[in-house]
């Protein structure tokens, strides 16, 4: 069994725990939540101080030159891409998620429309984020061209369901309730060998697992910065997209700072060559410029040294979960097996909710997800192998106690 | 003549002088591009500080709850909404302009598919601003449905252009360029006659001009928070549909926040009664928060007030470069009559790149448009007549030395 002494010398060997103090985490929590919404880099502060103060407040409108705002999606874009495998000048950062999955997925319909117009179907995963399934919907009713939706229930069952009706296969990397990790590369060689594009969603990935979406061959790929990335609340979300299959179409949120040359305030669309088409509207630089700081973390260390304590601190909490809480209704449904298994842990319970309730009332933040998942995620950057430990202890005594049939642990708030 | 000691004069007797000690202004510089990007109030730095520090980084995801993150585009859009005649719950504060414009206007041709789905025409003018006539190229692009833009080049020629093939007439309040404002109530009236749908773009009224869309009968309107309303580089628009047509169709960025029960992580997607169903994705919450900075300052006064100064303001800049200037090359293309003018005004100079960069080196800070126009824009909360009266002096001085033809003010900048 292991001891908190063992977690307290995993810590002390830990190459990655001096990185934690370039986080502003508050005392007495142990934060299992980075995977909805990441901490705060202690430099982030100073850095919307500058933004606001001197940017803003003294630069005034001057700043869209003299502080680089113009080109700040594409900068951040360009500071992310080596985290994903993309190529320099392959990523902007701008907008939400589900805003930049309308634009991909717009894109890689007209693509097909050209190449294989007899293909109306779009493949995803009924568990798939809401979100994503949610924008496909929209597009396809704004359409009326036919399209629908081809869901499966699991992956096993993508390979059957990807047939020659299929115009685009729209996957989540990582699985946002049960931490499932596709297979990228052996998916999107399914998906291009049945004539399909592969959009992938790394939501749950990008700065949780190694990502390279050249060596995948991937055609589309959308994802936050406010989760592992630690770009602050709601920070705009990135946008990649195949060189090869970027400059064939407009995507259809054709807005101005897309256009090849905006200030000529030209009446007609003529969108810029390469990922700056990808950019629409004026974004809020405040929250964009903090994203910077969380890259500047990860600058300092790599993907697979992440990668690796990710492993053994998943592979810990699995573990001492499932000793320490043996003798409780709880059902493990995230992989055992490392290749398929992302950042963050889920346990199913019948009182899921009410347990994370109780867990966070005693400082220990995990979330839920309907039904009865309760989720927790591990971001090698600021979570310890102590607080694990810790973590475990709570949630066993909660459990054995019951703490969490008190009534308090049973309202439901708006966000779960 | 109007003198310097007068400008003084009207700035003791104006009662909303004490409102520019909220801003944080930079020393040496008059700024007439509040049109463009507002100055910063006092108290954003502040409400951002508490957002990063506290909100995210001591409450972290608890904070979607506890700090109101869920509906702050709900809440900031109730305050914003007495600016622009709309009534509480029919605003939201959310994503850019331009994604909020392909959003009504989805939703309007969708209207109109159902009730007269013979009309496939959006109007608008040539003079637009270009992000508006991109994204209805966007979205026809998308549709492929028979839709075409139909352009005049004058508000004169609006009424000859709507006809019975006209679905939505698309126009921007207040043009970005000459500083025309249109008739609202009456061009709604006459769109209305014609069975079309009216979208207005509020981007340089809100906070500019008393604006009343329920008065006017308006369907449909957007605009931005960071140009009059002081919301902060790039922070959020807003949007707006008459409670008539807003739940008789879903709009087509159909993302997880504009569901009807977003933590159900329902497969389908539902959305919510009311202006909620325009929100889409997760937003910047850093920028978000400031822009309710602006509008605390803006709900210390009246749009009636604010009116009366940015009429003195813009008749006296007409009036004193007339007279300073008359000797130069100048041709105001802004409305006379007051009915017909914004809160900003233009004149054509055939240097006016060079000029406006030799304004901005000495301090006074306006802005370019293509071709050869300069434009001032007046803000009321924060512009003094005496400022007005030394942006004329410096603007003379530099015309009758031609110092713009130095060749540091002939460098062309990526943002004008």
């Amino acid at each position: 069994m292991t001891t908190r002494n063992d977690c307290l010398a995993l810590d002390a060997q830990d190459s990655l725990a001096p990185l934690r103090d370039q986080f502003a985490l508050p005392e007495g929590v142990i934060y299992l939540d980075g995977n909805s919404l990441g901490a705060r880099p202690v430099a982030a502060l100073e850095r919307a101080r500058a933004v606001i103060a001197q940017e803003w407040g003294d630069g005034l409108i001057r700043s869209w030159n003299s502080a680089g705002w113009r080109d700040l999606p594409q900068r951040l874009g360009d500071r992310l891409a080596g985290l994903i495998g993309a190529g320099e000048g392959e990523v902007v950062i701008t907008d939400t998620t589900s805003i930049n999955l309308f634009k991909v997925l717009g894109a890689a319909l007209r693509v097909q429309a050209t190449r294989a117009p007899e293909r109306r179907v779009i493949v995803s995963e009924s568990s798939n984020f809401p979100t994503d399934l949610y924008i496909a919907e929209g597009l396809m009713d704004l359409l009326q061209q036919g399209y629908s939706l081809r869901l499966v229930d699991s992956p096993q069952a993508l390979a059957q369901a990807i047939d020659q009706d299929v115009a685009v296969v729209m996957l989540t990397h990582v699985n946002y309730k049960t931490g499932y990790m596709h297979d990228m590369q052996a998916t999107t060689t399914l998906i291009h060998e049945c004539g399909a594009l592969a959009v992938w969603d790394l939501a749950h990935s990008a700065g949780a697992v190694p990502v390279d979406l050249r060596q995948a061959g991937a055609d589309y790929a959308i994802g936050c910065t406010y989760k592992y990335l630690n770009g602050g609340p709601g920070s705009q979300a990135f946008v990649w997209v195949s060189p090869q299959l970027c400059d064939l179409v407009t995507q259809p949120l054709s807005g101005w700072f897309g256009h090849a040359r905006q200030f000529d305030m030209a009446s007609g669309y003529e969108p810029s060559r390469g990922i700056a088409r990808y950019l629409c509207g004026t974004q809020p630089i405040t929250s964009l410029a903090m994203v910077e700081c969380g890259l500047d973390i990860f600058a300092q260390t790599d993907m697979a040294s992440l990668r690796r304590k990710s492993l053994a601190l998943t592979d810990l909490f699995i573990a001492l979960v499932e000793e320490r809480c043996a003798a409780h209704d709880l059902k493990l449904i995230t992989p055992r097996e490392h290749a398929r298994r992302g950042s963050h842990v889920s346990f199913e319970h019948p009182q899921g909710y009410a347990v994370i309730q109780a867990l966070i009332a005693q400082g220990v933040i995990g979330d839920y997800r309907e039904p009865r998942i309760m989720r927790f995620g591990f971001t090698p950057l600021y979570t310890s192998f102590t607080e694990v430990f810790d973590a475990v202890q709570i949630l066993g005594d909660i459990l054995d106690q019951k703490t969490w049939a008190h009534a308090q642990f049973q309202v439901r708030h708006s966000v779960t």
